[in-house]
């Protein structure tokens, strides 16, 4: 194992509360005070990712999991403990398809790739068009058909297994409605009402689809029983997760387990959500990533050359550096040595965005590589009726 | 065409409001003062099945429809209309399986299956088993189907023919449920609250289901394209009709019509419901049939035999007569007879009773023979996904 300080197991963490989570809590949108996960951890009464944990889980870890950004769980310690006891067990990420996907998305899947890569699971991958359908007022059914296609394309390209992985799409894999039957009996519109903070002027599938999202979860277990099911989400999904946990006991099914990631940042940094319209889209080719780079992607550099080279730049708030450390650089060694170059200011902000730019050019081409390779095999992986 | 008290159309009915309406007042149901039909036209903003209309339709009529049983309608005429103008249109009757089937529910039945046979249009009967499995707290997925299963056969046993129906249910024909997240959309919690009387505390697939039942009844033209779907039902189910008459503009289809038909009376008389637990079950066997009749049906004689032949008896509260005369008596000279004779006192209650359980028995012996028929050719029926 490389020794490495961005790779939090080389540090020998011994407290409850891992350095990572700590380290990670200067990014560009905390430093705004908009989200403290640790708080989170105590309001959502989840349990850290501490140093013991951690210290299970095994290599090779893609940057997400290895670098601090996975800092909360629920039975994750079970669910490894199923799989060291040779029992099965599964991994489970959804998509809602409302839009194409950027590169702040695929941190979340390479949570679920790596749990089937290294863990040798089968990895579901549920697609909730009908609720983008019923959320989104404008979007079309046709729109939300579109959107689900190509996201699967983005996510199946990150590498998962045709032979391990299953993806259904809820108005094409439609023999699901009958186990969603099941599952709404189970729900009343009051809980539905507290949980998901339905309205009354929201329409009446919109209200169902709570039903729908738990059997997704649950999936898993409707098809090959009972088993421990885990599902790498935001920490922000956690109280539906909590509710299907509850309602998994009444089917007599294992409590999901979940693994918490905290939020990708925006290009724009602290006052850009994940989504935002200026966002690196996996379908942008190179003279628009690196034009949105140069021109949108929030900083650590100093304001002119001459600061920087004296004060030093903090990768910390610097979404170029965050995107590396979190998903593009592979290598501890590298990072770390961008990490101490920007800080001491040998490293200027033009540079580092160059190296990111050119990151995610090999990553986008490699990708649309291996997303074509998908589209040919894609009824390798999909669930149909 | 016969001239009988009991063929309306010979009566020369003229008035707004038919004779067979008027007749038809002086039921078991209505005697207790439980339903006012005329009231419920005025309370629902339907309109009369009135003569004009009533000559409109064509020979042969079945007891239900030529006895008065259908007593107001939206849109028959526009109906009839498309028929005329060699437009397509369909006939459309659903059924949710909480139970085995009874001989009250073959009079609804018999109103599609005329249409189907004189109007030669396809007969769409969809399936409510997810409603059934909503609404029915004790009521699992298994019996549901079992039912389902069981009442498709008996309905079908009808008549209706093989190669113009089309039978579905909501947990086979999973497919419906892309049509059903589309019109979802278009329906508030709020409006589905106020139509289906939802409470907080039922759980969110009773809340979903309103979607799915105007689903069913736009289904002809979300199959077929935009045409005209008459859909006879019970008038207490009529908002949930003018519910879906409101959303078929929303997808540029017809407004469905419909006929509505009053309630079947119950084996026990005013007091019982027609699911009443001494309700004649098609799958009866003979001496079962005797027995009912003897012990519950409610009759319209006197007490005893002298005071029946001095005083006569009353039909029009006599449950063996009501059935005779809305469904298993078809020929009007004798149910004219018939009624007369117990009119007159000659007809003694025992001997109405035993004429009512050869007919009932010989109408179930026939259609136990046409149920195994038709289950041989299920698949002819079925659309599944």
């Amino acid at each position: 194992m490389k020794k490495s300080i961005f790779d939090n197991r080389s540090k020998g963490i011994s407290t409850e509360k891992s350095d990572a989570a700590i380290r990670m809590s200067v990014t560009p949108w905390e430093v705004e005070g908009d989200i403290n996960y640790d708080k989170l951890i105590e309001e959502f009464g989840t349990r850290p990712l501490d140093s013991h944990l951690f210290y299970r889980l095994k290599d090779p870890m893609p940057p997400p999991v290895k670098r601090g950004m996975c800092f909360s769980h629920r039975d994750l310690d079970k669910w490894l403990d199923a799989y060291d006891n040779g029992e099965k067990v599964t991994v489970l990420s959804g998509r809602g398809p409302s839009e194409k996907m950027h590169i702040g998305h695929l941190t979340l899947y390479a949570i679920p790739k790596y749990f089937q890569d290294v863990y040798k699971c089968t990895a579901y991958i549920p697609v909730s068009d009908d609720e983008k359908f019923y959320v989104k007022e404008n979007l079309e059914i046709e729109d939300v058909e579109m959107f689900a296609n190509d996201n699967i394309l983005d996510i199946l390209a990150m590498g998962f297994d045709p032979n391990k992985t299953i993806v259904h799409k809820d108005f094409e894999h439609t023999k699901i409605y009958k186990y969603a039957a099941q599952v709404a009996k189970k729900i009343t519109y009051s809980t539905a009402k507290a949980v998901f903070g339905l309205k009354a002027e929201n329409n009446i599938g919109w209200v169902f689809y709570p039903a729908m999202q738990a059997t997704h979860i649950l999936y898993p277990q409707f098809i090959e029983g009972p088993h421990l099911t885990l599902v790498p989400i935001g920490i922000d999904q956690d109280p539906f997760i909590r509710a299907t946990r509850d309602i998994a006991e009444k089917f007599g099914f294992q409590k999901p387990a979940t693994i918490h990631k905290k939020l990708a940042p925006g290009l724009e940094g602290p006052k850009m959500s994940s989504s935002g319209k200026n966002a690196i889209w996996l379908s942008d080719d190179e003279d628009t990533v690196a034009n949105k780079v140069h021109k949108y992607a929030f900083s650590g550099g100093q304001p002119s050359i001459k600061e920087h080279r004296e004060k030093g730049g903090n990768p910390d708030i610097d979404v170029s550096f965050l995107y590396l450390k979190y998903f593009f650089e592979e290598d501890d060694n590298k990072l770390e040595q961008i990490d101490r170059d920007y800080r001491d200011g040998s490293l200027l902000s033009g540079e580092l965005k160059e190296y990111f730019i050119e990151k995610v050019n090999n990553y986008l081409k490699e990708h649309r590589r291996r997303r074509e390779i998908v589209e040919k095999n894609i009824d390798k992986y999909m669930l149909r009726d």
